[in-house]
């Protein structure tokens, strides 16, 4: 009988179960909103049920391996606690991974999201040909995740592949953590709307920017994507500006690791035609090992479904 | 009978073979000028005869664990080619293992000379009670060697922890890699004296500063940070830039791979005193995983016999 596992990713937004075979086929999936207004007690029963409607209705099949959950934050492996998340206010240090399995009445693998994403890319997306993966998310913040070996390298408390907030420019924005000039401050969809946002202070906006600012009650990083994508000339800058601070944060993971595959997901990667140009030129610039030798930086093939895939292979 | 390895740094300054046992014990030490003038076989041989000597020294009271050897430069470790490198002019894809081997009629262990310095720190020196290491060497240059679950971690073509070149300043001085504003720049014993140049150019350096230059040729850091340590304000304002670079690095490092341990090495290390505290600063500001969960940032303990450890390292 083939293996199958549940893969999970508890998101802020939604919340995806789904059911995925050992060959890495999508046999089942479902997704409801999270609805975390409702309190964490009501989305862990809510994400529970879901767990076991699922497992049952292919337990007939399959047998099934495990199940994996993907959630955001900082989580505490060795305890199963979810440390902090600035996506699940009020669930700190709340012990996710004993509250699921007991209502699942199963162990289950606790995972952070982006490290889930990068290990699903790594098993069935972009990153299926290489050795190691560096998987960046790019949404309201940057996320990410390092694969070494073949496995989520977690470093020693857990918190690698922070990713956002390596430094790019060290006299830039200030960042939420406290920074300025992190990686997330330019390539998040919330970066692209400060970087225009700066440009209209200035004065300094195109015709087309200032309209569609002027259209909107709040400018978002997808119209600002269509403009560049038109020939704005000032959204083209501001995506050529998010492209360069990928390269210059990418060619400083290639100097480190010399890592061969590189992912780039989340929704505001859905913007890759109008970023990707500046960011290449900008690894070839900074670094020789690129340059020499030069590496995969792919978008996710996976989307949005990197999270389940990685959480079902956590269970594996 | 306790083993014992031969360690070999081979330096474009000086070679040093030892004798180490298996408990980190330094047995035996020679050093010699490597002459690198007198060509490479000429080195080869010299060095040849050194490995056998010392073996052979040890050899009625200790078995023979093997040879390690570091060298600066580029490694294929699959060939055991040295394929590049600056302190070896002439050198360039030559079988250096091949070369050693047969002259002492082993088999030898080849690594690059940082990754060996970081190896050794981590078996014998400042690194010994931590899980990871992030091995900087300030010296002319700066290099870096990475120890991942207890191993030098290669990366794809044997380049990883390229620590220097990671671009800290993107706007900053060029490179001789051919970027700018990387580490090495600014972190080395050069980019000491580039700094001490570009203050004297621009008017702005402090009477202490003018005097030094005026005595003496060529500035050397060495001079600059006894100026800093005697409160000279322009040295001191060079090395907390030191700490700066350093920091801004650093506390990359820790965003990305969440390690222990950091231990600084190489002759400029020496000047510790001078740029520690705005490098605890700059991490500290840049790295709230660090803010967190303040790591080890250490000064190398074993100092320039860092290598010969790692190398003998490598054999056991």
């Amino acid at each position: 009988m083939e293996r199958f596992a549940v893969g999970v990713d508890l998101g802020g937004t939604n919340l995806r179960v789904a059911a995925i075979d050992e060959k890495g086929k999508l046999v089942d999936q479902i997704s409801i909103p999270t609805h975390k207004e409702k309190g964490r007690d009501d989305v862990i029963d809510r994400l529970s049920s879901e767990i076991l409607r699922v497992a049952q209705r292919w337990a007939s099949s399959y047998s099934l391996a495990g199940i994996g959950v993907g959630i955001p934050g900082i989580i505490n492996m060795k305890e199963g606690l979810l440390v902090m998340s600035p996506n699940l206010p009020g669930w700190e240090n709340f012990n996710i991974r004993a509250q699921i399995s007991q209502r699942v009445n199963s162990p289950i693998f606790l995972e952070n999201d982006a490290n889930a994403a990068a290990l699903g890319e790594k098993w069935m997306g972009s990153g299926k040909d290489g050795n190691d993966l560096c998987f960046l998310t790019l949404g309201t913040g940057v996320g990410g995740g390092l694969i070494l070996n073949g496995k989520i390298w977690h470093g020693k408390i857990g918190m690698a592949a922070e990713l956002g907030h390596v430094t790019v420019y060290p006299e830039g924005r200030p960042c939420n953590c406290g920074n300025c000039g992190c990686l997330e401050a330019y390539a998040s969809a919330t970066g692209v709307v400060r970087s225009a946002e700066e440009l209209l202070d200035a004065g300094k906006a195109s015709e087309g920017l200032k309209r569609e600012a002027a259209l909107q009650s709040q400018l978002n990083s997808a119209a600002i994507y269509r403009l560049a994508m038109a020939g704005d000339p000032s959204s083209v800058e501001i995506y050529q500006g998010v492209g360069r601070a990928l390269g210059i944060a990418i060619a400083g993971f290639i100097n480190i690791l010399d890592m061969d595959t590189f992912v780039l997901g989340g929704n505001a990667a859905d913007a890759w035609d109008a970023f990707a140009n500046a960011m290449f030129e900008e690894v070839n610039k900074r670094s020789y090992i690129y340059a020499r030798d030069p590496r995969r930086i792919l978008k996710s093939s996976l989307g949005n479904q990197a999270g389940i895939y990685g959480a079902a292979c956590l269970a594996f």
